[in-house]
């Protein structure tokens, strides 16, 4: 029997919290998961399957994938499935149910945890209770535990199911965090014929038993990482005979935050994790640092994106210094369509323990999610953004986040009820 | 008979200084000088068959041009000569004397003003004296009124002369101010078979009757004239549609002061006449700016030169804006040649009047008398630039410059004495 | 009798056009209105007793403003109001009517012209039938000569008036252009009494016909000049015995434009008139720039201005320069009261030629009349902005612009029915 | 018997190389050296007691100062000594010999090893015979171990001595790399009465056998390490509630590497370790940089320093964020003194293996010496810095850098012979 199967949806997510992995690092968690859909007679297409491999954005180096793969491998990672992910992550199950006659309905949850210490003292209930990060500087504080445990409780619910005649595809994304595993994920068949897409998001600062039935409108963005490298040179002898990167970069940030503001709406520029390690004698031959643009619009984050990436190469031109550019990340945003937004409202208020629904909530930060919601209208279906309440005391991304475990029963009801009624 | 013909050098010089004609504008005083020249027998190049038409640096606008030779005609410039001109300053002058066996000896002076505004008050001799200048913002404030004469001079001491069997060849130069007439007038086929080149300048920080027989090394520079075009928009309403001149000149600005020190020798730059006249609420779409590099050495001054126009291409490639960039000015450097210094220096000492000779002080500022001293020397001639002392209260280029005029006849003998005796 | 007296609106419009007065300076055109308000009986207060003259916006220098006067003197200023306007411009002019119980009505409109050439040929109307501008470099490029106008039109309207019982106080503000007038005119014992204030502008983009009955919300603004005092020295010989004046502007000017984007809202900056005029050889001692913030709220355009001035010290400090700041102009915003706004869209649709009349159009741009109307606000009166359409083929502050003078007449009209149903 | 008694000079050297320990963190080197020296009758000053504690600069935080006592601990150092230093290191040793009539006489060697891995392959001499350094990322590359050695075996050569009837004073200096031991050794009471102070230095690029009896003028320098303190905010929610430390970084170092040129002689300027870790998607709030200044005289090097402190100051004003600025490391210049200089070029010209003798080559880095040579000097004493040739194939610094160990045993013979004869 597989790992997973004999757990409740809690303790699931409990592991999952005590065993947390980092965008395109999900090796452990895709293997136990496919373990039990597969079991339960899910079709599962796994890692290189399930996402267009080479559209990955912001995938660590190959040696960091290897040391991943070998640390899921440790925590009990069932080997099969490793091997049949390529060292990729992520996956897609299907089921048909009844005469299949009726739409195929996608669901779509993230699995990825984020790069932050967790509070390790008994104030912060996974600590308390033993199930704390069993990984210093990683930690589930975004909830996508949660979901992964909801989109699992979803499988069990169809599972031998009879009232559906429809199919059921669940993705289970990786690498939600930066913005990086949604666009590769849109660029494969699993979701080209998708009739009805739902996503779902525990908390969002809403009380457990709250429901907004779309959420929509995130913030498209775009994460651009840049390494200037430059010529080393010793600054008292031979300062003209160096490249210097700093400077390089510090015209270049100069001129990030001045990018003219749009008259069309909001937009944003950021820079981040810069670091120029040379000893103060010696010209700085590299420079790294992260960039993210936000707009309105996907028109504004990419006169944003543009306008950046104009900026680092002419900074570079200035001073003789290489650049290398990585997109590291970028979402879209999207609207909730009307009718698929009003059966997850209406089933909404059918489920027990849920006492208030609305819609149309607008996301204040961004999502990937929205490329499989666009690519699914695209192709004439519809989707929306599911948030599930959860009360908690700390917000998203803090290292006290914890999730009311209530919400993730709800979740599988809410998605169940709204599966079947599209 | 020529206008000058019957005046005094001093009178020369005060006619001159009355009427100062800045870089390529020294229409009258082309032509006064040539009138003279030709009347007494030497053969005179003007304007375009004196410089390398296409090789001057930092003209003046074609109308600017026309108005200058206007105000010539209108301050009796002798219309012969201003036609043969063809809208081109300068002359070289000629004559062999005696059987001719001897070398070509070429004297450099040269013959602009500044653009500068002269004291009117009584405590400044040609104020008082009533032959201050007649232009407002334009002045002899460097001692070139008097180096026309000192040529002038010069010229009439060999006319019949008989105790010289050589050539005699003077070039008055125009657009010493910043650099712009040295480098096209040695572009021509007069400096090639020069065998020994004198060039001159009064007063040098130097008393009366003190003479530098070789001052060198001046600071070789370079002078690049920016205009920045850009889109103007409202900056209101449309901030994104314009296309920021002013951004990208301040950040080209910052720049350029960050050049790299180098380890070669010294280094300069600075930045003038920067302006953006757009107002302030429209994004600005013009700047123009001025930039002077220099260097302990050429290569020197031509690392500062390259990097700066780098600078100035990225800084427009960064925010989408278009350049000009034209070449203002520019200089080299020299040594003077050791024989035809000692020449000057033991005639120098020969002279009623002189009571100091020495030899071999450095320039601190720039010079392009080094390009025609160059290229003489490159043809296997020798040349040295001779100060002669003239006791001043103020320094050059100020508002209250004068020079003792007695400077004018000591540097006629000096040059006198040495051209018959290399 | 006065001098426009027996002149039609069209005719004084077209006298004003011909001899445009740009801010602070609109002598003739307060001397002229007064001459004519108080030969129909109105009270009229000039100059320093119509605004406070302390609190004036960007006065220029004392010389310029005794020029003005001394053109308007040569341009048929009468002498006597030429004398009791102190060197101040603008006028309010009020008379009470009939038993005076009614309420006080105000009407604001504004004089000043613009500094930009008017276009001189065949095809633009002023130039064609003889009424451009007689001076170059200024002209009524926004309509302020058709404002005073209709604030003239008005007061003859009312003139022996026998259905009004309330005050009528015209408001003719000088120095709109800038936003230098309205605040100092709103520092006045004359606008807190106001129970309704009534701003008119003509054009706005719309036709003639078309009226605006209450335009609101202008960009709050605040134009900010700046002189950097550095000291010169050779750039070749002492560099570092400057204090560069323009490497102090250019940090500063990169950072005004880097200047944290808000998430309450719309912010604005930008740069003008920079000059450093120093030539390139000489470290710059000085630069002139002019700075414009703007904010959705007036609390955006503060945190924008707050910032900028911090930056200016700072580059300042960074550098050892010397800044003087001064506040060239400032405007606030405002919503138009419902009540007058109502009153206004009635009677305007009564007034023959109107063809549409809307409300609640929101500014484009910025507008000093707002502290009028906020002080009104303050003190529990009402006040809107009236926008009188008039079809033009060119914007505001072309070089092209003209009004259909059929405005002129309209908006009498509007602003009379209106006075006299508040 | 002490630890290094019986070792040769070459393994002393070698056990040194094996152990290296960085600035301020020489625990066991001085230990083992203090232990010898109190064996041979040296009376002994351990730190707090050989430098001024509260002077140090660039002192690493308590923690890493007693994980370096506790790594001492274990790799032998001799506990009573460890007790004795107080964690802090270097040391001064003395003895009086004969009569005591003669000069005190002192030695100046240092101690501390550098930040970089050591080549670890069998090209590498110190690797293949098995004495590389023990501890990653760190590595004896400038040579100290030999001059801690050659410090030894001056004080073997004296120890019984009769020859000599002076004091000789063994200067063993910490944190000689950065600047940070030779200033607070300085300021000590040891220093004032030494009547020739003797520095040494193996390598310089001198083949062995050659000998610089008076290297000197070292270009002054001084290290700043800056931290900026910001306050975070998220940058799609609400960039203007942080204050951005990376902003203001840059900022300033646009404006350091523009600091202006010095006509008085050579300036330098360079920033390096710039970390600002924040991601990439909240307003940076903290940044460290580290700056070097350098000049050609003290006074240059202090014009730099004064500048670049102004400019972090201001920039940090500017955005309204904290710093703090510590001093890292400085160091001044010298002449050597013709008296001693003479001496030790005269007696190593008399030294076996010494080929060639000259003086007075100039340094091309900076030293810390020079402060210990400059209170002699302003005691009335004098000062030499001696170079004793090494020959290596790769420069100091490298990864590769590695002695002719016969540098050792010249070095202690030109040292000896010198003490004994001035």
């Amino acid at each position: 029997m597989a790992y997973l199967t004999e757990k409740t949806l809690s303790e699931v997510r409990r592991d999952l919290h005590a065993h947390p992995e980092t965008g395109w690092k999900e090796f452990r968690t895709t293997a136990l998961v496919a373990e039990e859909l597969e079991e339960r007679g899910y079709d599962v297409s796994l890692g290189a399957n399930a996402v267009n491999v080479d559209g990955r954005l912001g995938v660590p180096e190959d040696e960091e994938l290897a040391a991943a793969v070998e640390r899921a491998r440790r925590e009990g990672a069932p080997e099969a499935y490793l091997e049949r992910q390529q060292k990729v992550t992520g996956l897609v199950a299907e089921q048909t149910f009844g005469d299949g006659s009726g739409p195929v309905v996608g669901v779509r949850v993230d699995m990825d945890a984020l790069e932050r210490a967790e509070a390790m003292d008994d104030e912060h209930r996974p600590a308390r209770e033993g199930f704390a990060s069993t990984h210093m500087g990683e930690m589930h504080a975004c909830g996508h535990d949660a979901h992964t445990a909801i989109g699992l409780g979803l499988a069990r619910e169809f599972a031998g199911e009879v009232d559906f005649d429809g199919t059921l595809r669940l993705f289970f994304q990786p690498a939600e965090e930066g913005g990086r595993g949604g666009k590769p994920m849109s660029e494969t068949d699993h979701i080209t014929d998708v009739d009805f897409l739902l996503a779902v998001h525990v908390g969002l600062d809403m009380e457990t038993g709250t429901v907004d039935a779309a959420r929509e409108r995130p913030l498209p963005n775009a994460k651009v990482d840049v390494t200037f490298r430059g010529e080393p040179a010793h600054a008292g002898q031979n300062p003209q005979a160096g490249r210097n990167a700093l400077l390089t970069a510090t015209t270049a940030i100069n001129n990030l935050y001045a990018i003219p503001r749009h008259s069309d709406g909001k937009t944003r520029i950021n820079v981040g994790h810069v670091h120029s390690p040379n000893p103060q004698n010696i010209i700085p031959e590299e420079v790294e640092m992260r960039i993210e643009v936000r707009g309105g619009t996907t028109e504004l984050s990419d006169y944003m994106q543009g306008y950046a990436e104009q900026i680092v190469q002419a900074a570079a031109d200035m001073h003789n210094v290489d650049i290398e550019t990585e997109l590291y990340g970028k979402t879209t945003t999207f609207e909730a369509d009307e009718y698929v937004a009003d059966v997850v409202a209406t089933q909404a208020a059918t489920v027990a323990g849920v006492e208030e629904v609305f819609d149309r909530g607008a996301f204040s930060g961004s999502e990937d999610a929205s490329y499989l919601i666009r690519k699914v209208q695209q192709h004439g279906g519809e989707g929306t953004y599911v948030g599930i309440g959860a009360s908690n005391t700390f917000g998203h991304h803090h290292q006290r986040f914890d999730i009311d475990e209530d919400a993730i029963e709800i979740g599988v009801d809410v998605l169940a009820r709204s599966v079947r009624s599209v």
